[in-house]
């Protein structure tokens, strides 16, 4: 599987992805599903893949391609972050009825989603999810981030904490902590992890970092998030009937004095 | 959906449920998912239900009506808490075959799972989750909770802080925060809140409550949990290009001085 989250900050993009891809137990690699095209002052654009390996990086290919060509539709002549979703969507239902009418019967899955976003001169930054079925939908003030892949673990703590005015370092933490927790729990989402922070109107990817299972930062966002959220835990408080039970307990105590 | 949650704790069993079944977005009510049996001074037990409702609650009618019989097999005479699972798993085989049949070609997911859980006088406390296959597992120590229905969005928190040597209280607060994280992520779980704490060896249902949106302590739990998170969110360390643009600031200040 795959987990990978977008977010729109108030001062621009936040993008992070795992690197597991399985098929079946036995078959476990690592790609990179990011995918960042710094195409010139004017446009900046980050896609994140999941689903069938095969078919996200016949999407890629043939991504390049177009751009290679220089001729026809591709992501250096979209005017604006809606063309390139709505290319991307074009791109990736062809190479997706491509897979599909070749693995015909097999069962095989071929279907896969993707989330793009990116800034270009003239447009806010933007963010995209585009489903298998080619249609897409994009963050708002009330939803300010988009998940691909095995997105339901790492959900709470983005409902929680991002909101339509959350920074963007506090998003990447944020999207980090979301990755993470989603590792804990699932196999088959897995380091290395990347993490793209776009600050708006720089038209470059700034800041893009990759953590390693054994990255001394992410070593140490997972001991003090397990210890914060241990303290948190701790300081809930008492159900009615522990309540109940401590003022018997007094009460008891009070008697054998 | 469903999600309920049920924790093999240090000194009991803590078992939680919401109480949302839907057939499709406009066809949402409310059901109780927590079925206590106290049969007696030599065992309590617990089930929890999710799937179709009507499986479920054909499932619990041939429960009843055993217990009524008083005749065969039933939760009464069987001797050892696997017995229960084993019961409760050919009870449940039947009822989803008959419902099956009954469905034909129409569609419908007539297929249903369960948690049962308590204590038979001569057994520890013991929980077991059976598939809608009406095979069953039971909690270990290093896997002390066993969850049915919508469970991914609950899952990290578990994972975090519940262990082998949890208490009952905490495992209690813990299985609510799991609730209250799932309820807050998806629509389709929906409260009253049931949570049952079961003191090991005292054959009763001890502290059975429910909690309906606007209880207090819930929307205390609530409060607290939230301001909890954001203060363990904001206590995480900085990315490192944090540091480096706080550095770069601060020289940067220093020249404005």
């Amino acid at each position: 599987m795959t987990y990978c989250v977008a977010v729109n900050a108030s001062d621009g993009l936040v993008f992070c992805s795992d690197s597991r891809t399985n098929a079946g137990p036995d078959m476990i690699s690592t790609y990179s599903k990011m995918h960042i095209f710094e195409l010139g002052d004017d446009r900046m654009i980050v896609l994140l893949s999941a689903g069938n390996l095969a078919t996200t990086q016949a999407v890629l290919a043939q991504i390049e391609e177009d751009l290679d060509r220089a001729a026809g539709d591709s992501l250096r002549n979209c005017e604006k972050m809606v063309d390139v979703a709505k290319y991307v969507a074009q791109v990736s239902r062809g190479e997706q009825h491509e897979a599909g009418e070749a693995a015909g019967s097999t069962g095989v899955d071929t279907s896969a989603s993707f989330i793009v976003g990116g800034q270009i001169e003239g447009g806010d930054p933007a963010i995209y999810l585009i489903y298998s079925a080619g249609n897409f939908i994009s963050t708002s003030d009330e939803t300010p981030y988009l998940q691909i892949g095995e997105s339901k673990y790492g959900k709470p703590i983005l409902d929680r904490i991002i909101g339509p005015d959350t920074g963007l370092e506090d998003a990447a933490r944020c999207a980090l902590v979301s990755m993470d927790s989603t590792i804990k729990s699932n196999a088959t989402v897995g380091p290395p992890i990347e993490v793209l922070v776009y600050e708006a109107d720089s038209f470059s990817a700034g800041h893009h970092i990759k953590l390693a299972e054994d990255d001394q930062y992410l070593q140490l966002l997972r001991r003090r998030w397990t210890t914060a959220l241990e303290e948190a835990f701790s300081s809930l408080p008492s159900i009615e009937w522990e309540r109940r039970a401590a003022s018997l307990r007094a009460i008891n105590d009070d008697i054998k004095l």
